[in-house]
């Protein structure tokens, strides 16, 4: 194991855990967080820590650190503030090697909560104790059963993509976008305040961690410029990092400071940087989800020439001109291809890119036309538009769509994925994933999630995402990684 | 009943209907669009006509127009191309007032296309028929029980938007959107090819329409764009138009011309005489619902100066950074607002705008910071973020969100509705509507839709329809129409 795999362990993987602030009223934090950490089904022990309480969930409590009987890997902090640096220094002689604080009133509210953090952050540093917050939403592992933060009752399963946010909140956000399309985590850490812990930190152990397939993150400030982008430089070469930076304008940075006291800087130094890390900016919560998830099946294409099969000519439009807009190119395609689609597809498609089957398709011609179109040199990758429409009327229009979806569809979804990795080429797919009163959003998210597969649900999206792998893939070529 | 409602009414408020091209194939539009029209709840009379059937569906079929015991308001018509304009002679022979032609293969497919979609155009225009299509979707008109269209067994209910569409597939998407979010439609349009009726003839109709609040439309190309202009500078003195203006890049414009024969025309030209005619633009076809939906409820906002009110600090800065990207400003908050905030609001507020609660905040202090700042002479409007977090918060953690959004959260969507009546300015709300394995999506569906109100998914979504009320709300005012 790595040295920063190794000194994360005691944060991501504990053995046991210390619960500072634990509370029995369900309103508290210190009650809803350790609810988390218990009904999450952490396997290690749990000793919940306050002055006041003999027994807390069942589990025997202690009136201070000191008295807990085993020297924890992890603490947990949710007391307030002006209690934290006693309590760090208290983890410290105890032995404990990581802890997570909660609490907010730091720096972001003003010269006395930045002293508090100073301190707290001076005795971690001091005592090697790694300190995550404050001012954070708290941290999970899933593969560890870790769930020591405060959104209730929320328990994403593992998965391949890590999380670090500036914002708790941005963070649910976009794990609930991802839960909802059938995606795991392996980690997602709130970094709060960062008094210890920088998103750098983190970053460079999520590039360490082989479970870990994409780095998504929130970033409001970055706090040591030179190292984070060392740091990504260095992590990019394997892994891709996405990456919102939220307070992009004035009045944006000014909400910033007062959040997270977070400097946010000039926007052109930090554009500038970011590309020559290597790292994808996406310009809104669904969309720092929307491209992550791209990465974790598709072939970077080799290029941004896109051939695009759609069954309705509107999203085929829509489709062609969010290709322009977000830097691709609409392929031609070369005569002989024309004619080998016309052996086989219906008189009246369209006969140019996008190949529109202009609905009534079949589901042979859509696996043939994709793949006629993989095989061509001058195509990159594939944009798929409409199942919605094929679905619909392969069942001949009654209403078991759903059906269609989970079992029939199925065998399309392998086919996808066999033909992606057999030509080496991304497929997207996007279709509306409602179609009146039927919404297949759920059976999708279960057939294709957990392929690690994403349904998009418009052409731009899917133009994003294609467009996001084919620049993560130029930038590996120019730098001689790939 | 004015000229244009009175031309309109046979064709979206039919006594009967005539169905060419009926068949009982469930493979086969004759089939599927007869269905819809069946079980959409036609009440007047339908007469399939089939020259090899005597029964379609219980009913007693034709074997031609001439047939039919009765001169009917409408004819759909699904035979293939060359059948058409001979079959609009034998409607205009009759007496047939409008015609929907659904079949595809005019002049979007060559010259041979073309010479029938002039001969067709030509009888309609001589005999006075209204014509819609070729090339298209159908037809909705919801207040009649009307659903002669090819997307199998979707029924909207009736509402004040009404859309019409270059594409049908577009269409649908759009109609999902709103199904989904609890919307009724007034009418729908696939307008295809535009033989006859085109885009400037529904918009007119649309503005006459009492019932319809919002118009929605998808174009791909506009075929008299002076009497469009002319139509819709009249139009949108009183109601608004949205537009997706599909084949802005060149790749759209040759997609487009395969898909309806559009022309798409200069980007340039067109984005100068829409702002002209105080079009609302939507980027996408979520967009294009997401702001259609600002406009029935929320009062136009008198300038461009957002409150933001939110329970979670990121999704605040990620709000202003929306708000100005959008055009907006975040307004500065008087030190008397400030003041009289700290009089209620817990501490660690953030003494500024956003006015951010920091999470575990307490239902009255939304409602009386909302109301603050809309008492605010220097604020226009309020962008409320992040119901979630403030839902979960008073559940103290458990897992009944639903109840809450369902139950005691109809008041607080009522309170928003009352404050937004008594202010006079708008309050747009957005939030995630799933939290970890819960979606309340649904619930807020039949919560707010019925209201006719939308909890949008961003704060850049909310920052956009604030921007596009704000934006009307300047055309009406500047040209002197309110």
């Amino acid at each position: 194991m790595s040295e920063v795999l190794q000194r994360f362990r005691p944060l991501f993987s504990p053995r046991s855990i210390t619960f500072i602030g634990a509370s029995r009223y369900p309103m508290k934090w210190g009650f809803i967080v350790l609810a988390n950490l218990v009904n999450g089904g952490f396997k290690g022990k749990i000793y919940p820590v306050n002055p006041r309480e003999n027994e807390i969930m069942n589990l025997k409590a202690y009136h201070s650190v000191d008295e807990v009987p085993e020297v924890t890997d992890l603490a947990v902090i949710v007391t307030p503030p002006s209690s934290v640096p006693p309590l760090i220094e208290d983890c410290s002689r105890k032995g404990i090697k990581a802890a997570v604080v909660i609490t907010a009133g730091f720096a972001e509210v003003g010269q006395e909560g930045h002293r508090l953090q100073l301190d707290m952050a001076d005795i971690a540093q001091r005592s090697d104790i790694l300190l995550v917050g404050p001012n954070c939403n708290g941290i999970i592992c899933p593969p560890s059963s870790l769930y020591p933060w405060m959104p209730p009752g929320v328990y994403p399963n593992p998965g391949p993509l890590a999380i670090v946010s500036q914002s708790g909140n941005v963070g649910v956000s976009v794990i609930s976008r991802g839960m909802s399309r059938g995606f795991g985590f392996s980690h997602f850490v709130g970094s709060g305040n960062e008094a210890h812990l920088r998103l750098a930190d983190f970053i460079e152990f999520f590039g360490e961690d082989p479970q870990i397939k994409v780095i998504l993150s929130y970033v409001e400030g970055i706090r040591e410029g030179k190292r984070f982008l060392e740091v990504a430089k260095k992590v990019t070469k394997t892994k891709p990092i996405v990456m919102i930076k939220a307070g992009e304008t004035d009045a944006g940075a000014r909400a910033a400071y007062s959040h997270t006291a977070a400097l946010s800087g000039s926007e052109t130094v930090f554009a500038a940087a970011v590309r020559q890390a290597g790292i994808i900016r996406a310009s809104d919560i669904h969309e720092l989800f929307d491209i992550s998830a791209a990465f974790i099946r598709q072939p970077l294409p080799e290029g941004k020439r896109v051939g695009i099969v759609t069954d309705g000519g509107g999203w085929g439009v829509l489709a062609a001109d969010a290709c322009t807009k977000a830097g691709l190119e609409v392929a031609q395609l070369p005569n002989e291809l024309i004619t080998e689609m016309d052996g086989f597809l219906p008189p009246w498609w369209s006969r140019g890119n996008p190949v529109d089957l202009v609905s009534g398709m079949r589901q042979g011609d859509v696996k043939n036309a994709i793949e006629v179109l993989l095989r061509c040199p001058q195509v990159d990758g594939v944009i798929f538009l409409g199942m919605r429409g094929s679905l619909a009327m392969q069942d001949g229009g009654s209403s078991s769509l759903l059906n269609i979806v989970t079992s029939s569809s199925g065998d399309f979804f392998s086919e996808i994925l066999q033909m992606m990795e057999e030509y080496g080429k991304p497929i997207i797919l996007a279709s509306d994933t409602s179609f009146g009163n039927i919404d297949m959003s759920k059976d999708l998210a279960s057939t294709l999630g957990v392929k690690g597969m994403v349904c998009y649900n418009l052409p731009d999206q899917a133009a994003v995402a294609f467009s996001s792998l084919a620049q993560y893939g130029e930038y590996l070529r120019e730098n001689g990684y790939q």
